[in-house]
């Protein structure tokens, strides 16, 4: 008889509170054999810190450490192969316990499908195991709520964008957008501050590092340094009040 | 002496399931001594549905009426006038509770500042009492998480749209999105369906009635009944897979 395969399941743990996580996450997380968590090498990571206090003495940890902490490699190495094997390996790593009759509770910062690296294993493993993955509270509501900014209004529209982009890209799509959220800043910061000064829109932005977290930082968008500006920061631009 | 303020809470209840609730807003709920909750005339309310069997008999209830259900309505009325006026009274109601030091936890379905009713009264009472929001999962993260559809990968775009805007301005935003999420929809379902099909998108949309809910419903696109689809359904247009 064959042993019946483990399940991937997919946490949110929410935007770093250790609080806001879901009633359903947390007991999933309980109940797992195996917890995986994406982290950077020499890094304790986020969504571990978050969850850390519930874990058990029995539970199996399973870290999927990145190989890389930046999308700027060395030539003859592409980030995009470099990170594609990885997610590969990670795959099998998580399949193995799965095979063994083991789920794998993957725990991702946020919401696992709101820009998590929880979709990489989804899209590997979820044709061949049974997958469910359990919404979590994401970064930006986090951000919204700390900042006290009701985010969209009624039919406006909201524009959710990285600070990656070039700055030509989010000048377009922010003078379009009624609400607008723009993670991943870090060094990206001085670049959408300068976007945001053009279009008149720095004075409705609002600025917040690790929302929710222990170590959460409310600076005004003028005063933040561009040096230290986190990844794990956003900025939102709240839709205009409507009176309703 | 005076008593001390109530303090008012925006407690996110998530999209449906009752375990998606946060910790952190149950805790809050239960220590409540007031709930507040939007409903519609002869209605229970999605919201307190979700929180209904958490509550104890020594909290108050305050249901928040709405004193209509459409926003056409016959002259000389006006929507606008008649709702900004009913949480003009919802805000008295509720700050009648805080100035006798009673806390007010308003629950809200999903997020309070993503599109939450909450947020008029927020707006109408956060400058003179102590206001807490708590962030919950938001019905486009449910409904993603139902439909196993990865939202955004990487540095994407997210487009946050209602189906009441006008089939131009959603053809050409939805032209312009990585992803998209289609909000609102009831009676703007062919307007919408028919946008995604001049688009070519229609292959690529996802549809959920009730993402998370008892009574969810997952159909495919192409054979939803227009009459039908009811006002908490979404469609979700998820970002082209990145291998990463």
């Amino acid at each position: 008889m064959m042993t019946p395969r483990g399940r991937l399941l997919g946490l949110g743990v929410g935007p770093g509170d250790p609080e806001l996580i879901t009633v359903k996450a947390l007991r999933l997380l309980r109940e797992a054999p195996v917890v995986g968590y994406f982290v950077a090498k020499g890094k304790r990571g986020n969504a571990f810190g978050i969850i850390e206090a519930h874990l058990q003495a029995e539970q199996t940890l399973l870290p999927l450490v990145y190989p890389v902490t930046t999308e700027a490699l060395p030539a003859p190495l592409s980030y995009e192969q470099v990170i594609s094997d990885f997610y590969d390996e990670a795959s099998v790593q998580v399949a193995e316990h799965l095979d063994a009759g083991r789920d794998v509770a993957v725990i991702c910062e946020g919401d696992p499908f709101f820009y998590g690296s929880y979709m990489y294993l989804h899209d590997r493993l979820a044709q061949r195991y049974e997958a469910e993955v359990i919404p979590g509270v994401c970064s930006m509501l986090g951000g919204a709520s700390v900042l006290g900014a009701p985010l969209v209004y009624r039919n406006q529209s909201l524009s959710v964008l990285s600070g990656v982009l070039p700055a030509e890209e989010l000048k377009r799509r922010l003078a379009d957008a009624d609400a607008a959220v723009i993670m991943k800043l870090g060094r990206n910061f001085p670049k959408v501050r300068e976007v945001l000064a053009e279009l008149g829109l720095d004075s409705r932005a609002l600025y917040v590092e690790r929302a929710t977290m222990a170590n959460q930082k409310i600076v005004p968008l003028a005063e933040v340094d561009p040096l230290s500006s986190p990844y794990f920061s956003l900025i939102i631009v709240p839709g205009e009040k409507w009176q309703g």
